[in-house]
């Protein structure tokens, strides 16, 4: 790993090779483990919500519209935000402006499922009989400055590490400090997003289920096994971040010329 | 900074004085303001329960029995757990060992907060007409896993950390492979902790306040509030443990000598 760190992009790819047992365990655990919930949580809540919620509607039936709420958030916040960020740790071997590339598009897939899943929740509570107000709870507060985030984390890192390396000389220190803040911001946006989804399961789940919620009823069950998804997420994602292991070469990733 | 990061165990002092402006400007602006924050919500949490929830007691009243688990539970995760982890960042000029004293102090302080905080809901809910069942929700499953870290985390610094000290020229290695995983760990049961808060906050404004809480009552927006000061929390201690700048002889502090 010392050596790792000292890496020019001449020796780059020997060095790649010259990774130990105990990194690629730790990279393929990572990796796996992280992919596997990423996937896992999404193939949840569409099945909880397809399962005891009755699926989607749009419109014509708002309290099935409001099912595309939980699905489509976790599918931009949690699955494609989240490979988007580990798209720096899983991408060993690729060109580094390829990483890039697939981290705004990623991002960008995000937009849409964000955008409708916002529509539908604001939808299903402005059309319901009576109108249920919005933005009055901790989790819509919540989800709110995760959504804000999100946006400038985009704007920021687009015109920055995209759109500036049409001068890639001149921006080069500009680009290169503003890796570590992009990727604390980042890592942040994606903790708050966990949090937001685990402050809106525990808001949906009381009131659907009511007091049968302490029976422990199977989709009570699926719904925290759900948040515990979740949290092994933050956790898995934070750590994949920070290792310095994994670490290794993204300064080289993001700041490097095209 | 680069400096900094270089500094040996005699030169810790001189370097210590060439901090810059913009580093007092971080650590002034990070350790005031997370002070007044982690005062502040235990500060409005105690507000919370005295104004509208009619302040605590113990068996007799069940109800405001229940009053002491928010109120324990902030100040032994929030506001102990938190000030313990800053003492490595606020105190710069300190020896090292009362630094890790203060620390052991400040998390054993949290102990009995939890554990009356925990028995509070307990019995709570065991001695309510018709007892509620325990550990269904997403809040008790968030605040099982933290306790369960919190404890671990505990128990090992404890032993690794001052009892090691015994020996402490033939465990200094083994000191000093532990002081990131502890760090990463204690960081994040402080994180899980605030999940935990935010979870346990939507869950009692709900069943309190019920169809009223979408009404912008003055006691939903206290709650709110306090579940956004938790939040700027996790972010400001977060970037408090991890900042380079803050960060710079932590290393120093835990796994020098004596």
């Amino acid at each position: 790993m010392g050596k790792n760190k000292m890496h020019t992009h001449s020796r780059h790819y020997e060095e790649e090779n010259e990774w130990g047992c105990a990194n690629w365990f730790e990279y393929t655990v990572v990796v796996v483990f992280s992919s596997v919930l990423l996937l896992g949580a999404l193939a949840l809540t569409l099945f909880w919500v397809i399962y005891y919620r009755d699926g989607f509607a749009w419109r014509d039936d708002v309290s099935k519209q409001f099912n595309l709420h939980p699905v489509l958030m976790v599918a931009g916040f949690i699955t494609f935000s989240g490979f988007s960020v580990l798209l720096y740790r899983i991408c060993r071997c690729c060109r580094r402006i390829y990483v890039k590339l697939l981290h705004t598009i990623f991002h960008a897939l995000a937009i849409p499922c964000v955008a409708i899943g916002f529509l539908a929740v604001l939808d299903s509570h402005n059309l319901a009989e009576p109108p249920i107000p919005n933005f009055y709870s901790i989790h819509s507060w919540l989800g709110l400055v995760t959504m804000g985030l999100f946006v400038i984390q985009f704007v920021i890192g687009f015109f920055s590490f995209l759109v500036l390396l049409c001068c890639e000389g001149a921006t080069a220190a500009f680009r290169a400090a503003l890796v570590p803040i992009h990727a604390s911001f980042g890592l942040t946006t994606f903790v708050l997003a966990v949090a937001s989804c685990l402050t809106g399961l525990t808001e949906k789940v009381i009131f659907t289920l009511g007091n049968a919620y302490s029976s422990w009823p199977e989709e009570g069950i699926v719904v925290n096994t759900l948040a515990m998804v979740l949290v092994a997420l933050a956790i898995l994602v934070s750590f994949a971040v920070r290792s310095p292991v994994l670490h290794s070469n993204t300064k080289v990733y993001v700041t490097e010329r095209l």
